[in-house]
């Protein structure tokens, strides 16, 4: 270990300033026992100290394994992982290990998505895909038993009492049990019995670490029910006595089957409710007496525009409230699990700040994939004072930094700054062009041209032949001048630059699709010809010219990962609905099926003839049933858009009991709650947002954060040779390439720039900035409270508890 | 004059402190020329100093008009009147007196509201409504010339310039023309025309002085116009693409009557972001290829749960800018209104304030209604510095304060502390036994019973007679208990007490309906049957029980008052739209009328004879028709509700022309709009309240802002002199009530209690208390600039912009 001394202390010699004087490097300083500022990192300093050479290399992998450690309480804190499932022994560790890599996450994944899609093969089965019993309950069995491998290698990793306290996989565990002895008596009866049981099966899906997003949703449901629930029952204790007097009012009319009874008239008010039956559900009154309008008037508005409106207040509400405390917490879950990682990385010598080995260690393990010049360049980053350390206050910036991508700054400003003379003034007045308004201006003008000859060209030919074989000549005009415009901006600008903003990807993609839609065209490829109705969604290029569809455009995007979590939560509550619909409804629905109920007409097919013509009166909804998974979907899809759906639930009704309703009602309410959740949530990331653009005027136009940082040929140098020291060279040939190109440009010095995009935690780091000074504070109060925290002064107890790991292994090696 | 001086000394003494010392109260102090703190208000303290007795009664009389005009200014700050609108003369001033007055404006108010009514009479009438052309024509002549008498009015408070720069007024003017020759045209032809121009005598109604809040709206609406047509392109782009994709994937399909032209697509399409016609639309498709489910469910996806939610974002954030803009505005507004009112009410000698005896003459005009006891109240509720006169800084208090109701606090706890001891006792216990929360939860219990009790009896009588001719004897028994506890409260606590709980009113005309229900079933009144039906509200009670619902409960009575001039907003668009639709519509829509549209079922009536029995087949949808304004009104609001809106518009359209569509497609844009400002006005009040309760957990309790005063005896007395000298002994009454109610229990003084209920306004400055700081110093460095504000030192300036109005009056009387 004494061969990386020197180089050590020169690297954190340069690595101190970026101008330190270049004689520095190469000069050694002796180890000073003492503590100086720049100590060796020794035996002494690893902690547990000694002198032979066993021990030094015992002292190295005790050192590997505080990296290792150091790099799960980073991981854990990113994934917000609770610190007591930390692994407590090299056992647990190596178990940890086995189950923390993206190969188990893929298998967890695929496991759970086959247990998902063999509902697709089972009994109501999709009818291209039906599989015997025996094969899909082997597949079944099969994909448990993987499920039960995982779940070993958890408990293994947890410990038995870990294992038993952690709720979602006890519940999994339970879960598993009861789909295990499903499986086998399927497979032993050779047939399947009615399996409602199916429908957990969403829980492997909801535990795999890939859907962290899906179970955030799901506690945030979870967690805005209680005030749901509340006005909730407001709402039905409205619809109850509203129920009662509409018996009371409309029985007597003997033609109006909607309030004939208690029971029904609770119904039709609920329907009422989704507004599902409104001018019908009140005419047989209003035919009597007009007056009866008021009745229903006064019930809208209660239930409807009023408590409904009250439901989503409360529920955004809440849900103002939750995001905020999850933020808070999980600032302060990563604040802890730094200061833990802090902890393992510094020495008894030298407590006051990392040094870049221990800090490279720690990448080495927490982000295996980075490059020896982006691990240098993130301990850069961080390191804000002109110590050779980094300290616990700039550690705690470690989330925010690691996710840097670095590039060294161009110092040429144009792809074509190299070229010849003459082909660089072509190419410039060409950029000079694509980025001028005058150009910008007139593709707009193509743009809503083309849009309004599309209209009206579609317009024109009214149905038939509109797929003639000669290609219109239009669109070719059209497409030559979209291809020039690709043509310019890509030499203009370069092909990287051009393809580096979202916008010219998608023109790009527009256009190529239109070029393929052409191909179509003209080699008659009917399968394609949809393409060409891809077109006008090049007029979306319109919405750039102003600020505030910039802003939508932008939150969309924004919106979009959340989004599609919240969309995959609806469809794990479709996919459990849609089970107990195929097993207890499946076959119920077929034409001609509800002739006896008042919705026969929707479920008509009639196939008569009128003279000589044979003429189908066709009601369709029979094809909204739960004959399949797919159908069910769909079915549940319908349902989810409301309008019309107590058709449905009236058809299945009529032929099985009236409980069936209860199905449907509380289908109705789930989508509500996961629907009524949604628009919370566009609502809060919108209004966030364009708070932040109002508080943030001037650096609307930024796209992402970005941190520059400059690195001398001594400190690249430097870094190549610990490298060397610590036998891992092959990681350097980034670092030579960067002084072979200093060497060239005759560059002391190259700038990087990292950036990254922006996140909703970033902007709520800004929204919040007083508030976190705050709960900062109060934390740090508490964790004093509770455990002594780490303070320079005191940093020689660094030793107490996160060495746990480390000290129990020895013993178990 | 000057013979109110020591009493005005006494008074402004005595005023100072209530401690102050007794023998202070007679002593006179001499007028201090010099201006010390005790000034006399002298004819030198008035503007135009003098001396003789003729310019003494002028002064007085300059003081009246400065007394007024203040009064004016601080009315106009109230009501959010511009100040260019400030009558500038004598004559102007007489107009605008009488045109500020309640009688004028329910003047005003029932000309608008005739004039809206004639159109229930007018040619498609109301069938028991209707009236002769001559006579509804000579009522709406009469109507309208009451309306130019208004106007006339009004230009000669305002001025002809003034009249014409008033965009409203000129907006009202030229209906008014218009009106008045169509009216005369009628007249003449003695037949109606297509009137469409009725639709505009909304705009009398909105120009009321009552109608203030509609105009608050409208204008709300009209500024939230911006936001909303921007996304509303968005959407109707995204429209116009899924309309041309869906022309080309689905018009091969000739069993599809919905996207056989681009058309169709597009209305069709258009209906479905309405989801109105959803799983039917996409049926003869889904039939054909289930796959193409897939375009309905992106565009679903993207139209309604996307972009329709983020206008909610978008319309939501925008009045939620609006609001706290409109806050600051008023909030200055009146500001600047007290500044004017405070530099005619002070003196030249005494610059630093305004003493009660101006004071007193501000609210003479101010609030004519008050009393004596009141106005002082008012005074020393303002002065919050002891000395005696109040200060610009406490004058700004000025609205908040004399909105408070003073009641003299009760030495007595209870109504029936001076019964005698024995009854004293038994009372004493009803009212603790009524206080206890056994009685409480026993009430509750009581009254959930009787809810399940309902429940289950109107469960059991299924159809029928149910309407008996015994009384039930559950009724009976439940009715007792209520009384019962309606008789221990009453006592217990005092009549007075317990009906100034919302709560407890509730109970008692719950309770006191339920005893006619009794009286009509016992007696066999048929019609009042119904009054039974009102007994679950009594539910209602246990929603007292948890906070949530208090708040929920609290926020929907505070919000009540907005709602409902929302709601009359949307009255008066729906009027505009009857109109539209009477005119165009009327007559259009019969049983079996569109036998050839898709919707001939709906529409159908047929009475025809199986075996022996008659069956009708109603439709009924040809109720939903535009033949009078109220069942323009009925067919409105089905549309509002856009559930099968579609029915009625295809019915329509099939009888007229295609371009009927127009009609009803704005008619959805525009519920739209005002749905959703209403959504939004629900969730930015309720959000509003819930922040407010987190941050004052306190004080969540306190239901009104509660002041607290007391007065001494000497105070009062002063008070009477001083009437007494400016002969209006007459208003001191109750004044001298309160001296003989002291000398009667020997005190030396009484506390008042002032308390108001708490408005939007005072939780307002609550939650922007930092900012309206900074608000508050913007303007007056604004105000600088403009014109040098009112400063106590350079006082004597003060009589230079405010006094305009005197002194032209002086050149004009």
């Amino acid at each position: 270990m004494d061969d990386d001394v020197p180089l050590i202390l020169t690297l954190d010699d340069s690595g101190s300033s970026v101008s330190a004087p270049l004689n520095d490097v190469d000069r050694e300083e002796l180890p000073n026992e003492n503590g100086g500022s720049y100590d060796v990192i020794h035996d002494a300093s690893s902690p547990a100290a000694g002198d032979c050479c066993a021990q030094q290399s015992s002292a190295r992998h005790n050192w590997e394994m505080n990296y290792q450690e150091a790099a799960i309480y980073l991981q854990e804190g990113e994934n917000n992982d609770k610190f007591f499932t930390h692994p407590k022994n090299a056992k647990a560790l190596a178990a940890y290990l086995f189950a923390h890599n993206h190969l188990f996450y893929l298998m967890e994944l695929s496991t759970a998505l086959l247990l998902l899609l063999l509902s697709l093969c089972e009994a109501p089965a999709v009818p291209m895909l039906r599989l015997g019993i025996f094969v899909h309950a082997t597949l079944e069995l099969f994909a448990l038993i993987v499920v039960v491998f995982e779940l070993s290698m958890k408990m293994r990793w947890l410990g038995f009492q870990t294992f038993i306290r952690h709720k979602r996989t006890m519940v999994k565990t339970c879960v598993l049990f009861v789909q295990f002895i499903e499986a086998i008596v399927v497979l032993v009866r050779q047939t399947s019995h009615v399996r409602i049981t199916r429908a957990l099966r969403c829980i492997f899906l909801v535990d795999c670490r890939y859907c962290g997003a899906v179970r955030r949703n799901l506690r945030q449901i979870f967690q805005s029910l209680p005030p749901f629930i509340d006005i909730l029952l407001l709402l039905l204790f409205f619809m109850v006595i509203f129920a009662i007097l509409g018996f009371y009012l409309f029985s007597p009319n003997h033609s109006d089957p909607y309030f004939n009874t208690l029971e029904n008239s609770l119904v039709n008010l609920f329907v009422l409710l989704t507004t599902s039956n409104f001018p019908d559900v009140m005419m047989p009154s209003y035919a009597r007496n007009p007056w009866s309008c008021v009745f229903f008037i006064v019930y809208l508005s209660i239930e409807l525009y009023f408590i409904m409106n009250l439901l989503l207040a409360v529920v955004f509400d809440t849900f103002n409230d939750i995001e905020k405390r999850k933020f808070k917490s999980l600032l302060l879950h990563k604040r802890t699990a730094i200061q833990h990682a802090y902890r393992l990385l510094i020495t008894k010598q030298r407590p006051s700040g990392i040094s870049f080995k221990h800090f490279e260690g720690l990448l080495r393990f927490y982000k295996p994939r980075m490059c020896a010049r982006e691990r240098y360049l993130t301990f850069k980053a961080l390191n804000q004072s002109n110590t050779p350390l980094v300290s616990l206050k700039d550690f705690y910036n470690f989330y925010e930094v690691v996710g840097l991508k670095w590039k060294a700054k161009r110092n040429r400003e144009h792809w074509f700054d190299d070229l010849p003379r003459t082909a660089f003034l072509i190419f410039k007045g060409i950029n000079i062009l694509v980025k001028s308004h005058v150009f910008q201006y007139t593709m707009y003008t193509v743009v809503a041209v083309n849009g309004i000859w599309i209209l009206v060209e579609t317009f024109m030919l009214q149905g038939g032949n509109f797929f003639s074989r000669n290609v219109p000549w239009s669109y070719i005009v059209f497409l030559t001048i979209y291809g020039v415009e690709l043509l310019l901006k890509t030499t203009g600008l370069g092909p990287v630059e051009y393809l580096s903003s979202g916008w010219n990807l998608f023109d790009f993609s527009v256009t190529l699709f239109a070029f393929l839609g052409l191909m179509a065209l003209a080699f008659n490829m009917e399968p394609f010809y949809f393409i060409v109705v891809l077109r006008p969604l090049q007029l979306l290029r319109l919405f750039k010219l102003k600020k505030r569809y910039r802003n939508v455009l932008d939150t969309m995007f924004e919106l979009f990962p959340r989004m599609a979590s919240l969309g995959l939560t609806l469809l794990i509550f479709y996919y459990c609905f849609a089970i107990v619909g195929m097993e207890f409804f499946a076959g119920v629905v077929y034409p001609n099926c509800c002739n006896t109920s008042t919705v026969a007409d929707a479920y008509r097919w009639v196939n008569h003839t009128v003279g000589n013509r044979t003429v189908v009166e066709e009601g369709y909804y029979y094809l909204n049933n739960f004959d399949n998974i797919l159908n069910s979907f769909v079915t549940l899809f319908e349902l989810t858009v409301v309008n019309d759906w107590y058709i449905i639930m009236v058809g299945v009704t009529s032929q099985t009991t009236h409980w069936s309703r209860l199905y449907f009602m509380i289908f109705y309410i789930v989508t509500m709650v996961v629907m009524t959740i949604i628009v919370a949530f566009i609502l809060d990331a919108f209004v966030f947002r364009m708070n932040y653009t109002r508080k943030n005027q001037d650096s609307e136009e930024d796209n992402g954060i970005v941190l520059e940082k400059e690195i001398s040929k001594e400190e690249v140098i430097g870094i190549i040779e610990l490298y060397k020291r610590i036998s891992a060279a092959g990681e350097t040939a980034q670092l030579q390439k960067i002084v072979l190109q200093m060497d060239k440009y005759g560059q002391m010095s190259t700038v990087f720039l990292g950036r990254r995009s922006r996140t909703k935690s970033d902007l709520s780091m800004k929204m919040y900035e007083e508030e976190i000074q705050e709960w900062y504070e109060e934390h740090s109060r508490k964790e004093e409270t509770q455990t002594p925290l780490q303070e320079p002064a005191s940093a020689s107890n660094s030793s107490l508890k996160p060495l746990s790991l480390r000290q129990r292994s020895q013993t178990v090696i």
